[in-house]
């Protein structure tokens, strides 16, 4: 049996979701307590994975099963064993073929940054700071041209080794919210990085320190440095997976 | 000179306020801090205790320095060396005659529950789990009865030995945004375990397990035992100090 997981956690102590020699991951963890629970081996597969520090309000997961548990029980046996920063929101019994990393229609991130001199430290396990006086209606602008189907390898990390890096934007918002802004993206896919590079070009072109042309520039030329920083993991969550 | 200090903290990993025997408090942290900044040994006053778990967007405290730093370097020098879930949000001279203690006119805290069957890793660091089915309506409306001046006896704790237990109440407020419930209150002072306890007691009118008569008759008799439990520290975070 297949069974569907929608999973939350607070990414700040684990070297991200997948699997790996130098730290605990997410991944891992959720196999190592399975397995104490249940006494089988499962690979678990994410619709993608996170990196380190990055937090999910909601990841998506599939595993197989021979354990002929009904699937809504399984959230409640892995809370139990657990650390209290993931959770299984829910587990359902889906189709063989439901794959929860090919299937995936649309990802939803958020990037949260605080305006503020200081660390805030009320804010800056899920935001990261920034200093004041940024234009958000500069960023509200420019965030507007990233909606639609680019080439956006220059919005990626030099490391990856992808094949194709045309991905299309449904939705991207950029909202002020007392100290925090919020940076929201909804997408068919996104290429390593992509959410932390389109955060930091933003970013820099809230402070002039690149304007709109940067963007326009980098979908023909797919020159990754005329972009912003890959800004820290921390701000990033990962809102909603669609399939 | 007297140095007045505006701080943020999260309490998480802190065993309160005050220094003590059994574990690392936020008062000696800072204190220690400022002893390795500045080689000069301080005793930091802060305008009331939090315990262990609670938070604050807003702390003040004092000292008195012999150093013949201006105020404002304070901040910047302590940010270096405290960690980061401290942080020194202003220093500014006072008269000799400020005391964060003694000088408190209002304290604003708040306190947040979510509503979720489940822990909720991205929430629960800042507020306390509940059941979903609470009447929100039922707690705005028991949370006026509390404003004014009354004895607030039972809405403490019994270890505490404090002489009079009226406060005044300027404030109070009950909000609820998506899952997260927020109480907030205003008042000229807090009894031991006050806050935690209107929370309780807000929370169980929430689900019928009590009813106002239950505050009305606990003003009247002082009897701790009408009302609700003393709710979990890590929901609580103190707003704002006046003087």
């Amino acid at each position: 049996m297949r069974v569907k997981l929608t999973l939350e956690y607070d990414g700040t102590n684990y070297c991200g979701w997948q699997r790996q020699p130098n730290g605990m991951t997410i991944q891992e963890k959720i196999e190592e307590c399975y397995f104490a629970a249940l006494g089988e081996k499962v690979t678990i597969t994410a619709s993608g994975r996170t990196d380190s520090g990055v937090h999910a309000r909601c990841q998506v997961a599939h595993f197989d099963t021979q354990k002929g548990i009904p699937a809504e029980k399984f959230c409640s046996i892995l809370n139990v064993v657990l650390p209290e920063d993931i959770r299984v929101l829910s587990s359902t019994e889906v189709d063989e073929s439901f794959h929860a990393r090919y299937g995936v229609k649309k990802k939803t991130y958020t990037y949260r940054f605080y305006c503020s001199q200081f660390i805030r430290p009320l804010y800056n396990r899920y935001a990261t700071r920034i200093n004041e006086g940024v234009d958000v209606e500069k960023m509200q602008s420019a965030c507007k041209l990233l909606i639609g189907k680019h080439d956006f390898k220059a919005f990626s990390s030099s490391g990856s080794s992808i094949k194709g890096t045309e991905r299309e934007l449904y939705f991207a918002q950029v909202e002020k919210e007392r100290e925090i802004i919020a940076i929201t993206v909804t997408g068919s896919g996104f290429l390593y990085n992509m959410v932390r590079i389109i955060a930091g070009t933003l970013l820099e072109i809230g402070f002039g320190k690149l304007d709109e042309g940067n963007i326009t520039k980098a979908f023909e030329t797919l020159d990754r440095s005329l972009l912003g920083k890959t800004v820290a993991p921390n701000g990033l969550t990962m809102e909603k997976v669609e399939y």
